[in-house]
């Protein structure tokens, strides 16, 4: 099976970390192509950025179905343009805030989100309340690093997230981190044995459920909300995603 | 004082329509000036027509803020766009959904929803929840009229609405209706005579609401999740959307 | 129009702030009467001041309805009396939480309401999820001043508020305050000035609010709960309270 | 122990009954003394009703601590007064649409609200989410039938409750029915045997959750929300309740 | 009446405390038994001890049948095998985290639960919620204290009770205590003393709630998920529990 | 990879159809063992069946742990024993409710469980509040079949559950069904194709999830509410499952 992870953001060394996380837990019959969108920020910290990474979000996904993936998974914590994407792919789609939520629920009894900036912190409380993992979520943590803080070589960012982590294991009551970013995805190893609990990437975790999903023959139900977009006329520049 | 009220559709007829509802109900020293942005699609009844809308409904706002206005309302009730709208805007932002459904909880025990497509529904249950609305949502019902039917002279549109709001009278025990499109506008006042309850129409309420807010001072906070755009790249197509 | 504010205490210097405060947001065509109820008590600090306090309201909007108010705001924080007063108006009906936090949710991620005695916490947590913002509201704080001590020239109560709202910031991650009580209605602007965010007092919310459902010609609907009291026979010393 | 039943309504006939559903179940030792207020409706039929029949209440529980009464039960399902009830008895005080609910949450897995007209519906469903029954409680039902129509001898009233139990059966999934009015409480018998489920009558309920409360030394707290009332004026016609 | 009070551990001091502390509030005519099981942990710490437990509670309810018993209290704070019972027994089940928690909502504006070791902590969260009590339960607050250690003479366990009870009212803003633990039942009065608001103890609460459902002559009802168990084979160990 | 697959019930016919529908979406390198225990009732309908069960499951768990198991799915849709599996597994233990559910909201706007017996709703609707699960759940159906009626070959089970499926599209308006009974986990194929709609079994979906888990080096945490049982004496039957 042939899965494309798309980095929403147009940061290359993130979506090559992003892609060999992925590449890391596939299957050896799974294809991953991880791949930025051609065009959108450099990194996605609000809902501005959000918004209009959602576009790149879609080309890959249309231009993924011309390629012929079987499924896609979204690598920004923001689950950016996923019910969009949802109607256009073939393949089931899924976000790593919502992989990642999902799968911490079957092993811990109460998880901790660890993010970036602050001003994401709403954003991510509106997906845990979407998720329905208010009961399972005990608090949603930011540390005040930039996305781009994550890339930068020899960066102070591992400490200060496992300083986090441990605080929200001492203070919240956690058994278990989940990555709030991306950006975070080849350090879960590190922060799980630094801080003794398993620790949940979004990336890794949204490879194996996608890897679940097509394994079972089960894609997004076209029957309701996520039905293909219908026919009709879009004008100006966005007249090249007229849904055919 | 200046309010820009965009129809994130590019249908013309829709955004006069909408245009003479918000100004019908505006102060005399109101403003109005109603639009739709320079691309997008013709109407929007999904979250891929959604998401596409976002990008015609920021270009609107940031042309909007060169033009000097106080305030905006997004006039789709889907409010697309709206936090990343929130960011950009010196004033406040409402979406017609959310501006609907705050008014209407000021007036009933108990609304329901009238929509268009049965596609819609999971976005507007959606709002509902984000809203905190459940408790005075008593149901969100569609009509499987297109939202472009509610544009044709002579359409059966107006009869099938009457006949579902008296549905949601009868058998939801509703005592208002909350029109779920904004393509309704016009239709409120006929809807409410034949039905006998009070009509909420998200484009009025949300031109009162946002004469309350820039009336007081008020606008959207930046000490939060709603802070301006971080200055970034942005590449591509999206270049000229970055964040000055 | 005109617009009746109820101060639902006693106290007259409170009532006349209350008033000054209406009248300085309310538009020029607005006719503000801002009155105490002629019975009841000085202050309401608890349930038991709110029950005794719903009759003086509802006095005052009986004797509004015969001087043909066009809508009423009930200007305690407890929204005392509301419904009742709701199915008695003709014209809408408001109270200063409700206005103040649907108002709140327009303009914020997350808001703290800040208050007096630490008694009224449970009566303002109930508001809080009977309106639905639990989402919004990431807690109430109270600073363990009384109604009256906001009465007091030269006490130290602002310095205490503008104290508690920085905390509100800082450890809540709230980015906008709601003020928890009317008598602090003159001080939001000089907080919302210290502390760096939007401060949303219910008093001026909620004249906007009235003045937006008047001018959409929205009132309380008849059709549901909020019917008209049914006529029956009152006794005693609450019979001159007798529906008509 | 000595517990007294307030009616909060002023029919004679309602109350007697209320009374020998108390003394039916209360234990040897339990004196039990059900009375109406010196003023107020006849009956309570929406949140005006309500409002005023809280002074009533208050007043009976005033004159009850001179009295020397253990406990109090507000007998009418809005259970109107009962925090302000709470902040001046010595002893504890329970509402009879609270002791159903709780009671019925005991015996069942699901039950429904059965109660009279339409108009309490909203009221009825507010204490529901207030005593956080919305995972038992699966529906409220109204039949259309006013509160004193069960004190007209051989009205109907009986097989209209009947029927609607039977549909809360069939239609809800509940098996267990709940009371909605005081005015029902020598009708559980019955519509048990007629429809082979438990049917849970508050003032009963009550009874028996208040001799337990006071077998247990337990009465409401002082340390929180429920403290006394603090001194202060209460002017005009209130003035007679002012706080001691 | 005659009560059966199930402590699910084999502690015999543990189940002689409980039963003094049932014997001490029940009713004259109430007769009180409290048991241990046959079978099972000394104590009951975690998912694995419930579950092993239940077989004890059931085991103790079906010999409870054959010997008469009117309702049955499942004396650990966890309720295990709390639905099970309810299937197998003609009298009413009550656990004692429910009684707990339905007779502090009685009398508390907000409580907190303390408890015994950490790893309690989410099997007490889930039964807040599943009671419906999340918006009366402020906190549930565990002092790594062993169950067994309540068992011990002389030991710290009161002292360590104490403080966090004081830091329970301190910090979490709670007007009572419900003790998380049956082997707390003897402290109730002591801690209530030294901390100045209620404490609720569940097997007091539970044989007083018991005594209100039998004198009502109320019971699980049938007719819906707690009918009897179907005749079925049980295979191995299990068979002679097979339902008859 | 050696996953365990435990029918909680003992009707050997149905284990057998579960390890064909386990292994028919496993992966090459996944050995899958489908058992019944040695111990407890053939078919599990209601809470009593449930609680009995649990020892089946957990003495399952006791041996695949000493057989080198990886993982467990407990393959019964009442998820029995699974917080006690956890404790004692050194893999990850999913039950098929919880993994259908997670696996639906996944490919679903809104989906409809569709179940066996009446009497299993309650304990269903408490798994889909347990789950976070109530905004994509729209409603649980059961259809009066008992569990062994699937095992009866010529049965009509298979078009009564079509039918019910049928219902849940026109009526709940879901676009997905989830199997309510692991005895229905030949028929998934079927359904959906009749029903045009996706269909989620648990047995498959939970297959997939734990490949998932144990691909990527996840277990259940051991820092919080799922630590492995502490070490103490049990009497009597239950010694055998003394915690070692």
């Amino acid at each position: 099976m042939k899965i494309k992870v798309i980095n929403p953001n147009t940061t290359q060394s993130m979506t090559d970390k992003i892609g060999a996380a992925a590449m890391d837990v596939a299957n050896a019959q799974t294809q991953v192509v991880a791949v930025s969108p051609r065009m959108g920020p450099v990194s996605i910290e609000g809902h501005y950025d959000e918004a209009i990474s959602a576009i790149g979000v879609i080309d890959e996904v249309l231009r993924g179905e011309a390629e012929g993936f079987d499924g896609y998974l979204i690598a920004c914590f923001d689950d950016p343009g996923l019910g969009a994407a949802r109607e256009i792919a073939r393949g089931p789609v899924l976000g790593i805030a919502e992989a990642a939520m999902h799968t911490a629920s079957y092993i811990s009894g109460g998880f901790t989100v660890v993010s970036t900036l602050h001003r994401s912190r709403i954003i991510l409380e509106h997906l845990v309340r979407a998720y329905g993992m208010e009961h399972k979520c005990r608090k949603v943590r930011t540390t005040e690093l930039a996305v781009l803080d994550l890339e930068v070589e020899g960066s102070d960012a591992q400490s200060i997230l496992v300083e986090e982590c441990r605080r929200a294991i001492a203070e919240d009551g956690s058994d278990c981190i989940v990555l709030g970013c991306a950006g975070m995805a080849d350090l879960a190893a590190t922060i799980s044995r630094e801080c003794g609990v398993p620790v949940v990437d979004g990336v890794a975790s949204g490879v194996k459920a996608l890897e679940g999903l097509i394994g079972l023959g089960l894609s997004t139900s076209r029957a309701g909300g996520y039905a293909r977009p219908l026919r009709k006329t879009y004008v100006g520049s966005m007249a090249q995603y007229e849904p055919r």
